[in-house]
């Protein structure tokens, strides 16, 4: 059983403890007996999925989450079920950041990726510069390159510390692990939408003797 | 004597009382006698400018202000004259914030701008969504256009309270009028890089007997 979360950008895949990333162009084969256990936001790298792989089940249809909104992400459902209580932060092309109160899912949002900042000053000439990620967060900026690395990361941080309050973070995706280092007391994980495939296969599947 | 701001979207003109925004590739004839005052952050909007008009005077080397931030553009230079004490938001292609303090300049950061944030998510079909301008900042979002909604606003809302504190907001710029409603006790005022234009007008020449 092979695990398999098809982002925007890439198709993540989890097998026996292992975790990586494949382009939807450049999909490696894989072992022809193993199921490919999939979940999907994208239509273009599921159909190239498909077409690399014989033996494929979906899995979004079992994913359910006690919430409200509407039009959540099946990978941020899978995140969301993998965590009882607390905030999730899915930092890739986007950040998703959602909460989960006592296994209900009180909302979330949306705010661009990191590397998504970097492009939106590409078309104001002064502004196209790289990022200082070690600008400091607490000391007005002196120079451009540090007004737009404060602007984006304070902006985030602000964000995340006033969203957890008391709560503790949950970081998973390409970014995270950055992120994480300006919180105290936080989790890193990037297995965090596999945990909440597992928690589905599980619940459906498994409980019931149906081995995938 | 008319004024103008060319910033790198479009030409802003002040002339008595009266302000307007003029496309480079569109610039109106003006009245041949009067002398257009000049600053500006964009080299193609400036040759259009000096090739419609003959009287143009470069006032960029006129403004000054008590700071150690390398490349303050000359706008937010001209802006921050204007105001002695207070925070200077100007939102437009991007969001420019500095800090005033007993007339000197703190530092500054800088945001992208309401529309760039729209333009970040049009590569991620899911997330391809006008943004909804009224979203609640104080609930979580319970669909995708309002998740992203909130993540903008409330993101520059919250960098806006964090940087003022006992400041008072001074807001101008196409967006600034919007962003302050979001602030009690701020000020909206369109004039803001204008006035410190006049104000170098007045320290570098009226005082000194010279008409431009």
């Amino acid at each position: 059983m092979i695990l398999c979360d098809i982002g925007n950008s890439f198709l993540h895949f989890y097998y026996r403890g292992r975790i990586w990333k494949e382009d939807k162009h450049a999909l490696t084969p894989k072992d022809p007996k193993e199921t490919i256990i999939f979940i999907s936001v994208n239509k273009d790298s599921t159909n190239a999925l498909l077409r690399s792989h014989n033996r494929c089940f979906d899995l979004c249809d079992y994913l359910s989450l006690d919430t409200t909104y509407k039009g959540l992400g099946v990978d941020r459902v899978a995140a969301c079920m993998a965590i009882n209580d607390g905030v999730i932060v899915d930092a890739g092309s986007a950040i998703t950041i959602d909460v989960m109160h006592q296994g209900i899912h009180l909302g979330g949002f949306i705010m661009p990726g990191i590397s998504q900042y970097r492009k939106m000053f590409e078309n104001i000439a002064v502004l196209d510069q790289d990022m200082n990620f070690a600008v400091d967060l607490y000391a007005f900026p002196q120079n451009t390159k540090d007004a737009i690395s404060y602007g984006m990361l304070k902006s985030i941080v602000l964000m995340l510390q006033t969203t957890s309050k008391n709560k503790r973070i949950h970081f998973t995706g390409g970014d995270g692990k950055f992120l994480s280092h300006f919180f105290k007391n936080c989790f890193y994980d990037d297995l965090l939408v596999f945990k909440g495939m597992q928690k589905a296969i599980e619940i459906n599947f498994t409980a019931k003797g149906i081995y995938l």
